[in-house]
């Protein structure tokens, strides 16, 4: 048995294909004509993009328009105009087209492996497989070809690139391991795309596990069984078999209300990242968003993006939910979330530091561009704005009134927006739940932000596996602040949502749903199993158990009782 | 005017001394006999030892036993044998003595100067300071002399090195100038322990300031006047005089009780880092210990100090302080403070990672060796042990669980101990504010660190000042959770103290007298002060003064009722 991420659920059974990349190496040569290796290397570039086009087509096909999008990274990186200048010049002072190549490549898989910020660190992926794409072609070698694998093949590699991502036939492959990634690499997402089980960085796994041998992926938990008993066969095939029914089952639920036990109507709303993933959310039967991430379009961008690509981006999400509620967060950069062009100061404790609504008040005239473009896109739809990272009043009230020389600018400049558009605070820090009150009356609505909420409580971060015993929302401190949270919002009668990974946690629904949270927002494949959660417990039941819970003093007995109790 | 550090506090007016650094520069040769130059620096090595414990002599006189052993840090880097075996390496080599020495302390000072840790990285100074003594000697070189400079100079240096302070006349010299060091640098204590006003790093200091200038040193707020108009003059001389008249008022509260302005008692104890700042707490009328950090104890040495290494600290406290009580905070290492042995994984977010009590509950063998220690100890004084960092009640459990463990072993071996030695914790997590009532019924007292509470609740790192105005304990939030803690505290009928520097506020000590905080631990030089302080206010007048103060919604309010109201 082998231990790895779980980076997309379900179980699969099938058997090994371990899939070894080609030698690549070769010896470099002085070329006689420099003009004749910079044409090899050009007829490489054109076939690499074409096949690489074609793959996109495919995989439009396969795994959708935003999956797809993925591979437009490796068009990016082989038609670079830095890199390319860097091999020809390479070229031009004596090198072949092959060490040209590889120099180049291996210059920027440092450069972006070594930078802090994990979606930078997954663009060396990319890199090494347009740099592998090159090479192969360049040497006259195949690369690894998964599109024409047997039936129930798990797919073994060390890294599964991008483009072997995109060669995957769903119908064929039961399940995937590598030996590298994390659950926000390329690889998982589209993992995730193609509902295929998947658990990456699998130690040695390419070693260990031979082409042949029968292999269970349990992608829901992160292992591999590789020659599984039949006793473990059993077990898994029966676990395959409940996955599939639940799976078929919720399917009930699709294009239902979202309703307690006893009928009290909740609201269910996704979180996305960017405009695309609103069409993900509706085909889940999201009833709005409830939280859009408004930095990925900074991050995305090589400049501060401009008032109106804000806006299209903005008005996208309104137009694609109709009426539903879409709260877009103002930008949260910092922390773990790098911005280049913005040349923010290395911090020690950037968690603790110059980030969010923190960088933006202390930049009012390019905070005043999103808001104005988030204004903007409320004339085409329900959008709400919400605030990152509070911790006091005065942040609030200096928001607002951005927002209000926002509204004059725009009826100076006679175009539309929702004169009544909602404000409204995320509650991520210890000290927003302690003054939760004084936020309460002066906004319009709460989004608790359990993922920062509970590493600021318990000082725990929540990337360090070290302290992943005190990272929990069972915590009695953590329960205590939500209770305190969600209270205080009711009383002062605004809507109280929650837009942390806890709001999808089956063994803590029934305690939100006593503690009165209106609003769910989960990720979009998280949809269809939170309403039937919600749908099995009636307010007594969840009050009783609630009590129970609150009078326990540490996690272990707060997550045995509530594992006891789901439903 | 020029800014700088304010490192100690007062003010200072006199005529500049620009002492400039000797020139030291040689050009390299390659002696004929490397004996003759190992020999060379052997007799330089000598006469710097010689000198320095001359210096060592001198200083006991002046500044005290403490601040002498300062200078032993010079003795060690002159006869460390690395360092010696480097220099004669060198000059077996081919060297010269003169360029021997000068690249074996120039690579110690580029690894001492980029560590981490802001106390390794002070060293750095020690290493340049043996440097010049040697370099100077070898070279037929005059060091600065700081002993024989007329009254009332100011000294302007660009580096107050050790060896210079050592020779400064506090009779002489009436404030101080330089362009580097920060707060905790040795020049800092050694001007603190002198009582002589300083303000440290001021850029360009020895450029824009010529000797024969009039100068003020403002060591209080980190200023430097040089050439005041008569306006300022006068304006500084009243200071220096008000400064001086309230430093002898604060005489009279030595050798008093602490008592509220209607007679109730209180606790005022001091903060220490080391065994022998016992001595200087108890010279400044401390009635007890409120916080012994015991890593100190740790980061001093080369490896995990002895269970009678650690029994003899601890016995050399609580005797010193006879049957007064001394609160021991168990090992917090990690964070900021970096013990290079222990080996600790780099961690992205250290603030919220494996640190303090988290890493000693996971080591419990080697916490036991510090648990035995104090239990030992305590034998011979009143001392009390705290826990740092606690977030949840298992830690609190597991921990006393491991005294008692420890207990059970001393019985074995027959050794005394108090069997009713008291164990607390200190409160400066968000999560342990808002479980402070279960902690409370298993604690025997709190200590609330203000420092880490006011970060992790604003979620604001202390040491960055982009994030300063956030980080402020008149933030409503962190008032609210300081009440919070106190009112459980006392409703458990358990001792709540604090030990964070909000202890020693003016502004804040009657909100404090009115949570109905019990113990006040504050840096030995703030005793008689905080004595005073507490002295003015009745609770009558506490209370009417923090029910305005609670009722307010920012920190800015809160302030300035403060500054108001402050007597």
């Amino acid at each position: 048995m082998f231990k790895g991420i779980n980076a997309s659920d379900g179980y699969g059974i099938g058997v090994a294909q371990v899939a070894v990349a080609p030698d690549l190496s070769f010896t470099p040569r002085v070329p006689e004509n420099a003009e004749e290796e910079k044409a090899r290397y050009a007829a490489a570039l054109d076939k690499f993009v074409a096949q690489t086009n074609a793959q996109i087509e495919r995989m439009k096909k396969t795994v959708g328009e935003d999956a797809a999008e993925i591979m437009g990274a490796h068009i990016e990186f082989a038609e670079d105009d830095g890199i390319k200048d860097m091999v020809n010049g390479s070229i031009d002072s004596g090198m072949c087209a092959e060490q040209a190549v590889s120099e180049a490549y291996d210059t920027y898989y440092t450069m972006f492996s070594q930078m802090e910020d994990e979606l930078f660190r997954e663009r060396a992926a990319d890199v090494a497989d347009v740099k592998t794409g090159l090479l192969a072609d360049l040497l006259g070698k195949e690369v690894v070809d998964l599109s024409t694998l047997p039936e129930n093949s798990i797919v073994v590699v060390h890294e599964l690139t991008p483009s072997m991502t995109a060669d995957i036939d769903k119908e064929n492959v039961a399940g995937i391991v590598t030996e590298t990634g994390g659950r926000t690499s390329h690889s998982a997402i589209i993992a995730r795309a193609l509902e295929i089980p998947a658990v990456l960085s699998v130690a040695d796994a390419t070693k260990n596990i031979k082409t042949g041998d029968m292999v269970v992926v349990d992608g829901t938990n992160g292992k591999v069984i590789a020659n599984p008993d039949d006793h473990d066969l059993e077990h898994y095939r029966a676990k395959a078999k409940v996955y599939a029914e639940e799976k078929q089952a919720l399917e009930a639920y699709r294009g239902k209300e979202t309703v307690t036990g006893d009928g009290e109507k909740k609201l269910l709303v996704a979180n996305i990242g960017n405009p695309d993933d609103a069409n993900n959310a509706a085909e889940h039967d999201a009833e709005g968003i409830g939280l859009f991430r408004s930095e990925f379009l900074f991050m995305d961008a090589k400049e501060l993006p401009s008032e109106d690509e804000q806006f299209a981006a903005y008005q996208k999400v309104a137009l694609r939910m109709k009426d539903q509620p879409v709260i877009i967060r103002t930008l949260d950069v910092g922390g773990d979330k790098e911005i280049p062009y913005l040349n923010l100061q290395k911090e020690d404790n950037p968690f603790m530091g110059f980030r969010a609504i923190r960088y933006c008040l202390n930049n009012p005239e390019q905070y005043k561009v999103q808001l104005t473009a988030l204004l903007r896109a409320s004339a085409f739809g329900d959008i709400k704005i919400m605030l990152p990272l509070v911790t006091n009043l005065d942040e609030v009230r200096q928001a607002k009134q951005l927002i209000e020389e926002c509204k004059a600018d725009l009826d100076a400049r006679g175009v539309e927006y929702n004169k009544d558009i909602q404000v409204g605070t995320m509650i991520e820090t210890p000290a927003a739940s302690l003054i939760a009150d004084d936020l309460a009356a002066e906004c319009d609505f709460f989004s608790i932000g359990t993922n920062d909420l509970i590493g600021y409580t318990m000082c725990a971060d929540r990337g360090n596996d070290r302290v992943a015993y005190l990272y929990q929302v069972y915590q009695p401190a953590v329960l205590r602040s939500l209770k305190r949270i969600i209270s205080e919002g009711n009383k002062a009668g605004i809507m109280v949502g929650m837009c942390g990974e806890a709001a999808a946690d089956p063994l803590l629904i029934p305690v939100l749903l006593s503690f009165g949270l209106e609003e769910f927002s989960v990720s979009a494949p998280s949809i269809l199993r939170t309403r039937r959660i919600i749908s099995q417990w009636t307010k007594e039941e969840a009050d009783a158990l609630t009590e129970k819970v609150m009078a326990l003093k540490t996690a272990t007995e707060v997550k045995a009782m509530l594992q006891a109790a789901v439903k």
